[in-house]
């Protein structure tokens, strides 16, 4: 006699909100490669038919030579391809906006042993000038040696390097003898947001290794550390498997990348995510213009699915009662509303209207 | 206009092997759980309703008052249970066959810095006069302290502790100050084989902290780290962001476990796979006692999902050209053939035939 | 046939410098007690007979209970002191100029995984309202938590805190489940600036561990980890041992430690270095009123034995052919003039005359 | 007033036992070179005239090229020199009776993240063929990666490597693609057991990196990192600081090491002792043969300055009244007698009248 698990809908699948990319579910095509990949058996770990495929979409979009590690999560595969690049006396430079430094409770460090030497931005993107307030000291042995510079594209900040910005780091930290690593959890948003491809803005920018992004972007879980520049990095396999990131039925993830990737899915999602951004910014601020939205302010430029903006004493707690969406700084009333791959036009207009009833309260 | 990324099933349907339980894909109830979840937004990183509802799942199989904190896999789950068990002195016991002393990597040692203080067994097990071979020195700086005694159930070489082997070692090792941890990747296999409760084993044989394993047993990916003492583990939360298991879209990995667990999918998958290696050995050995099975003999009982034995020289090999199966110890031809919930009968009987036809080259 | 090593002295008697105040040499009383401390057989590893009477020197300074380990250096001490504060998800707020935070090498993180949550400050002081900047986020698993303060004594620019000032972030500390760590590697220069016993300003102000400075007030090497609220740490003799920080032959750090702090030549060495800073500003000071010094300005208060100045460009390094010292920010031309125990005051004069002579180049 | 911190001798000079090589004081000879090396300033860190001179003495016994690094004591000595030759994905084969794995408190893994693959052997020296137990899976993500092979020279049971064994594991590594470190706490007994200088038996035998120890043989504190090949060794000067080692005041450890090995010090000190247990053991051997010493048994050669014993049951507890020493294995009332630099021949006769009065009761 079977009894069955009885998994049934738990949730209210009317709920939407702004509170973060991570609170959405899966696309139904990334689904749809689940299924195909399931059944019989494949070589668990990596050696399967579909992580195989996986290199060969990597290289169509960032050219060959590029190898590809299939990681669990960001934080792993942050931290995993971190430590490919550096030696253990090794430091990171990089924003103090980081999610490597902010949402990683100390991994980089903890984990790997790896000090983040931070530097304060305006819209949490570095530059040259900035990271030398950090890149000094090699040799000095009292000094964590910083060897890498980290960028994250699209930034924590919902802003967006652009190539020449890229280039101009790259070239910095190469002539410094450090090595460029960027975040990409939100990299589809910035080939949306730039629209150039991958590699225009990463590898031919001069970036060295890359966290790929898909759980932000329509995955269930999964992320990519890329290596586009393979003398920038050693010991990918070993890392990822020691820092606890091995899938074992590691065809699961490639697939859902090969789903994102294989086709324009990742583009669909990323620039629908980033047009419902454009679209709240923008009835905002015919609002603005016309007096019927007034106290808010933006405080960084929407160049992606990300919006911040200050809202009047008390609106925030009376509009979270409809919607989630995160305090980013509870001392000035700054919020960040996100939209995802699944934001709908009525969601972005149902906001913008309870909105305008908070802020007349 | 939409390009697909068109994810054909590139593996071949037929494929199935002896090698691993993680080779095989997942349980179609398990998808159904993946898809009944997915839709509209649920908070992430584990404050989502399917998470909430596993707590009662484990509940009602452990006990009120045990905590279940789902990771991605099983090196995470342990790596951070025993973390949570262990000041950054301590040191764990376990026999030198154990998973986490052979196959993650030095995870234990390179992210947690836990030394391990291994035994030699005949099977797989612990024993009290065992542990202490290693159970001294508490108190003597020089020494790494032996805090935790780790287990396997089932263990590496297909064994399973019984009640009464279990609680022995947990009265020996809280008399000795040191606290109980579980590896339990194959706990449904151990469960189905003692034809018991898990709680039976677990929690009232005097186990602190389970590794509960659910991607061996039919998930596409997840275990848990179930706290049975909470007396004996501090900071799982923190632990398990900072070591890089923290799923954001967790609600996935709950689904499945609630699947598995909801009902009995976890009794049937694994007591599957347990009949089907009894009835590889029970073929097995009624050809050698009929002589149509020449030069095999078994080095541990099959007591769950995995037969281990020795072959003469050149059979595997051999064999291999039709079977996937590891070599468990090339010095001495001993093999092991895992069975898998997926396992079918008719596999079974197609390897006889060909074990038998490679034994008679 | 006996053939001798020949040490005979390499290095130039006459040279003295302001760089460091451990670049002197150890001073005739220390010397005295390692020779008294020789000869005959201790038990190893701290059970000698002198590092007893050690535990009675640090009671009478700090009261009865107190625990005090010796170490090698004063980055031994810090970062075994703060590990045994410590859960392995713990981080530390400290002032950005800590030296823990810029002097060694990445050591908290690397060797403790302890992520530091760094404050800007304008005088190397933390305060209740600039920690307030890190101290938040408590239960929060995305963020490293803040349950330490360090604070240093004197701070790294020169200044010490009064007891008030102690106290009030002791409270601070306390009130918000976090414990207080001071870095004391100068604590005998904040005692004898303060005019006050340590205790005053250490236990009874609310500090929980001190790292108890020796070897920049007259010794050849050796720190003390000092317990002063043995509910604030756990573990320190396993600490101690598995962080390389546990002498062999401890007998001789605890003895040199007995010889500074058993009478009072902690005060004649510390209030000697202080002093002779004094009369180095006092002199410039004088100058400056009396115009015959010009371009001089001080960025910080001279509290204890360092003096923080900014010099007209090209002086400093001119300067620098006849006395060592540091430059502290090379972009303003800043540099640390440091005096030790061993500073003469006819080093001062003879530097107040150089530095005039370059000035007026 | 000076109040002077009266450090009288508080120890009993007539004191002296067989506990270990380390209880011992400070030879006359270092004390006078610490006493040469005081006064005036020396740049601190390294920098000085007195580590300039010791990398000389180090070329003399090692030949040009070799690269010596100063630290404080052997635990550190070992973990950072491992540190320079691995990646973090490195484990280390050694025997299970060495130093790194049994006596510093897991300091390998806990501070570096290195896995020990150890092998249990018949006397503490490795061969080929026992480190073969280990050295395998390269390549294999699952396991630690075998690179460095550790051995210790004298080892711990008192026995010494012959030139011929070290190349022999030297070659069998280096083919294996793993570089040989050599823990040489004991490496002055080695060098004066086989009648051979230090070059023969490591550097010209294909050691790599070597931990050359001075605590045991007369100094105060202090040994070092010796780099015999540059090539398997990389960032020793941010290790040593990183991992706490590097001492300020550099030049007293510096002058140590220059009293030891500038003349023949290390060889009268280390003769000496290795002398004492020959003495000690020829005494037993032939009390043994004329039967006035009965029920002793040896568990190993002789071959530096330790002696292995199993006595009759209550023999080892009543002669510790007189004398100091180590059990080494409760459960076969095996002891551990050690000479040193500092043992009398007074102190020989004096026991072995002891023992054999013991042994009659």
């Amino acid at each position: 006699m079977r009894k069955d698990g009885g998994v049934t809908q738990l949730h209210d699948l009317s709920s939407r909100g702004f509170a973060s990319d991570n609170y959405s579910g899966v696309h139904p095509e990334i689904l749809d490669a689940i299924v195909s990949a399931n059944g019989a058996h494949q070589i668990a770990y990596g050696e399967d038919v579909y992580t195989a495929r996986l290199q060969q979409v990597f290289a169509e979009h960032f050219g060959a030579g590029v190898e590809a590690f299939p990681v669990f999560n960001g934080t792993g595969a942050n931290v995993i391809g971190l430590q490919s690049m550096l030696p253990r006396w090794g430091a990171v430079i990089c924003a103090s906006t980081a999610h490597i430094n902010t949402d990683e409770a100390g991994a980089p460090e903890k984990v790997a042993g790896i000090k983040l030497l931070t530097v304060d931005t305006p819209d949490g993107k570095l530059t040259p000038a900035l990271i030398d307030q950090q890149a000094w000291g090699w040799g000095d042995e009292h000094r964590a040696q910083p060897l890498v510079v980290s960028i994250t594209q699209t930034t924590e900040l919902g802003t967006a390097y652009t190539v020449e910005e890229v280039r101009a780091i790259a070239d910095h930290a190469h002539a410094n003898g450090m090595k460029l690593h960027m975040d990409g959890a939100r990299l589809s948003n910035a080939a949306a947001s730039l629209g150039l491809p991958f590699r225009a803005f990463t590898r031919d920018a001069g970036v060295d290794v890359l966290s790929f992004g898909g759980t932000k972007n329509g995955m269930m879980y999964g992320e990519c550390v890329v290596v586009l520049n393979p003398e920038a990095s050693a010991g990918l396999i070993y890392l990822r498997k020691l820092n606890m990131q091995l899938a074992s039925k590691m065809r699961f993830i490639s697939a859902q990348l090969i789903a994102l990737l294989g086709g324009d899915l990742w583009l669909r999602n990323a620039g629908h995510a980033n047009a419902m951004a454009k679209r709240l910014r923008t009835a905002l601020e015919a609002g603005i213009a016309d007096r019927s939205v007034t106290g808010v302010t933006f405080t960084q430029a929407t160049q992606a699915n990300a919006i911040f903006a200050v809202l009047p004493p008390g609106v925030a707690d009376r509009l979270r009662g409809s919607f989630r969406f995160y305090d980013w700084d509870p001392a000035t009333n700054e919020v960040r509303w996100m939209c995802g791959y699944d934001t709908e036009e009525a969601d972005i207009d149902a906001f913008v209207v309870a909105l305008i009833r908070e802020l007349a309260v």
